[in-house]
């Protein structure tokens, strides 16, 4: 990307990731962050850590002046969140979220269909997201639960395809997978209704793992039609046998689905920086994703439809 | 059909139906349903009144002892259903309730996957199910309702597909084709959230007004895989031009869509009756269905899940 | 059918078409057809011999004053299949001729967008015909060949989709199935280019042996745009699994792929014949095809492409 | 791409240049191509000139040592294609020709299920190329006409495809859309026959102008089975309103389609120079597409089918 350039990967982990940041020719390869928050040069972070460390290291770098990428979600806690908000808006930086798929260019089209009014009012968005595999246990315990760690891209998805707030969640959730899910008071299965602020009604399906690959579509369905997308797959070929007629699985996992978008998504970021122009996506979009994750957790507890809390500015 | 012979048709409004009745060469036509009832040489009926006048005429032609094919849903009432399923568990006589959709090639196909373990166990089900234009708001009136006059078509699709019973069901509903919709205490639009027994979770999302056509789909996912159908459309024609690729909208409507299904549907009534086998489609079908629409008209209203009532043999 | 009623099916072998004629309520089962030539109730004959005896028994059905519907091709022999014609003229009765997929709402559908302009001028006409299986090799001795039993369907569609005459016609052919087809001056598989006259280009391609089932294709391409018409399946299931994402197979062969379109092609028989219109399918259309099929074996000889003799009304 | 840099860039019109070469970064841009062949720092060119100048500078780029990367056709002659060729051999360079659809991972996928047996033994290959729009005519007139300058693309899609050398070509072939065409002795549409050296029959079909956008297909059918890929569309979208149901066009044309193609191409040009493996697409590709090329236009001038020269090593 003309006029950027990357200077320093900090990893706890360094040594492993040597050879890769050779190839890459990465200039500079630390263990600890805070060497790429004291270096004067660096006007731009990306904080791609787990999710308790991402407020203390959106502080650290908005007091050093940096604009920040933080990957989603920002954190657990509206309070962490807020406080962290405060040091950027302080700090005059920008802070743009991680929620790639914003950037790829399906679910974009959908947005605009519903934004310019080609499917007329919104009535019903239907959001399918299917993970390849479960993650492990470990993970699923500091992951924040499947709302926190999975469904917050689909609640993000709802608010930008919609172009509304969500204001309340009813989620039927159960561990269908593997119970031990169960154990951890998380669920691996889930159909989450939202109800928005324009009036429309959407539902997301989530599950941990779809044995035929990365299962991510969208539909918006209004009073003048309806828009939908499937899954991308490797190519378009169709192979006819006596067994029957094939096509490609869908792209394996998100690295693979995503790959165009992450692209576009940092150059957006480069972008609003270079031309001082808002970030694609927000510290609003970030708390509003948590928000709502929260609201599907305490619904999921509860049996009953929950009251997204509301951003007042 | 072989074996079968329509003698007579009986339509309160006979005159209206006189042209058609002679162009189907129907041997008799008549304003009073009784000359059927009282008809020594007549077997076999098929009751397509309103829903209010079903259970009458259930018990008056298992009386006279005929077999009995009535339209969906047998009634508004737990307690007519069960009255009228006496009767004619008393006459001996055979009743099927019309789900036409059980007899879909299309949505056949997907219960057997199911059912024969293709895509492992079932985990979420599906079904899209959206009419091309509201009805009038007299039909709605005396309807039912969204759930009992057409979701009802869903929820026996839910069971018919799966293979389990509906336990626990949550609508999030609205009226955002007609606001009068509301005013009838009815909604035009809803996603249906629904738990089985087998611990399955299913969704519905309904509309009044799909206005490209008539979208009946479903897909049923699971631990080994899904498999989903979409529209039927008149051909497979695609045609390619400077302003896009354009591809047939679906049917448009359920006479059209259903339109072979209808005839399997009575084509199994009479091998039921010929081969006096289990008809396809029973009373406990028709009153279950029954059930859940009468949860969902209560979650609809209470905004909490509700269970469904069981079926005690 | 409304006014039609099947009263005698003649058959040489007709012991083995008892069952049949039984269940279907047939009045009448002989072995020798002139008996249905003679009976003076019967005004319509369906012509369904091989080939080399229908022009003999279209004068035979003409001179007994029969209204025909004759399977193609009308015969191996210009010669003949003018002189029966001539017997048909001057008996005054009709003649239809047996193209079938005239009948199919898909290509009719092709043959609307180019005969209304949808596409422009035609520019590209293509068609895919494949059988799911070769005949059996005595059948092939005594069918005409692959131009004249199978491709002259193709050659009629050639016609009545463009809506214009084949002018010239270049084969490339072999047997690249089953080598034995090459020894009885046969192939198995062929491209055949066509000239039309009113300067489109066309193309077929044929086999013998498509093992994933019937494919029968079309695409129109001109000066605005294309149309195309892929395979019919017995469903529109889509089936995700580990293993891949599956479709139905095209539908078997033409009894399952044309079923509607032989409805549809006796019906506008018999309605030709009630309301006294043209056929849908004639004389002129039976030998155009005929022809083209013998300028087709023409130039699989000679290696050169060969015109097509003119039709001189 | 690693260990590559792009040092100078020549363009007799290189003031129009000055703006794009900034932007990319390009250290050095010269109206001289010489500069580039005597400048001893650099060690591969790409030869992106017309037509009627690649010879001349193989052969000079080959006597400076510099590997090359020549757009197709090489030239409009097979005896300066040959001498060419024997530069690049004397000079113990590599040459690689810009075929860069073989670099699509769609084709690429045909290809492999051809050669891997997928579906069996080759019987029937189908390409379809057709341009968005059509050149002007001055281009028309220096292109080499529509076999040299678009179906060459094709013949050699055909070769790699199949993995068979083409014997035999027919062509049939008009001016449809624009009758200037004729004039300039070349044609704008095209049907052509191929006989592949395995047995295997070909058929291509080109227009110069398909409004709907690039139109880019490939089937392959054989004994086993049959693989077809379609076009690609910019996204899956999918839009369901009351005037149709409409899905995106394929893209507008080949820097859109095939620009991961170009970039997978290039890539695997400098990896066979760094690894000093085989060049993905040689002189001999580049010297029977030529060939084919010639007996198309033969082909067109004689109404015959021409042989195609063989390569003799």
């Amino acid at each position: 990307m003309a006029g950027v350039r990357v200077k320093t990967v900090a990893d706890p982990y360094s040594e492993h990731a040597k050879d890769w940041a050779e190839k890459l020719g990465i200039e500079q390869l630390v263990s600890n962050h805070e060497i790429i928050f004291n270096d004067a040069e660096i006007n731009c972070v990306f904080i791609c850590s787990p999710t308790d460390t991402h407020t203390t290291m959106i502080k650290a770098a908005a007091k050093a002046g940096k604009n920040i990428f933080c990957e989603k979600p920002i954190s657990f806690s509206d309070e962490e969140t807020i406080e962290a908000f405060k040091a950027v808006e302080k700090a005059g930086v920008k802070l743009q979220i991680g929620f790639n798929r914003r950037f790829d260019k399906n679910f974009d089209r959908v947005k605009k269909c519903v934004a310019t009014g080609k499917i007329g009012e919104l009535h019903i968005l239907k959001i399918t997201s299917r993970d390849p595999e479960p993650p492990g246990l470990d993970y699923v315990k500091s992951s924040g639960g499947l709302f926190m760690d999975m469904a917050i891209h689909d609640f993000d998805m709802a608010r930008f395809v919609s172009g509304s707030e969500v204001e309340e969640v009813y989620v039927q959730g159960a561990a269908l997978i593997n119970p031990e899910f169960a154990s951890l008071g998380d669920v691996d299965t889930a159909i989450i209704t939202l109800k928005f602020a324009n009036g429309a009604l959407g539902v997301i399906d989530n599950s941990r793992k779809a044995v035929y690959g990365y299962d991510q579509r969208v539909e918006a369905f209004g009073s003048n039609g309806a828009v939908e997308i499937g899954n991308e797959t490797e190519t378009l070929a169709k192979l006819s046998t006596n067994s029957g007629v094939e096509l490609d699985q869908p792209l394996h996992f998100f690295l693979e689905r995503y790959n165009e978008a992450y692209i576009r998504e940092v150059q957006e970021f480069f972008e609003a920086i270079q031309k001082d122009k808002a970030v694609p996506c927000s510290f609003e979009d970030g708390i509003m994703a948590q928000r709502i994750a929260q609201a599907a957790k305490l619904s999921l507890t509860t049996g009953k439809p929950v009251r997204v809390t509301k951003l007042i500015k």
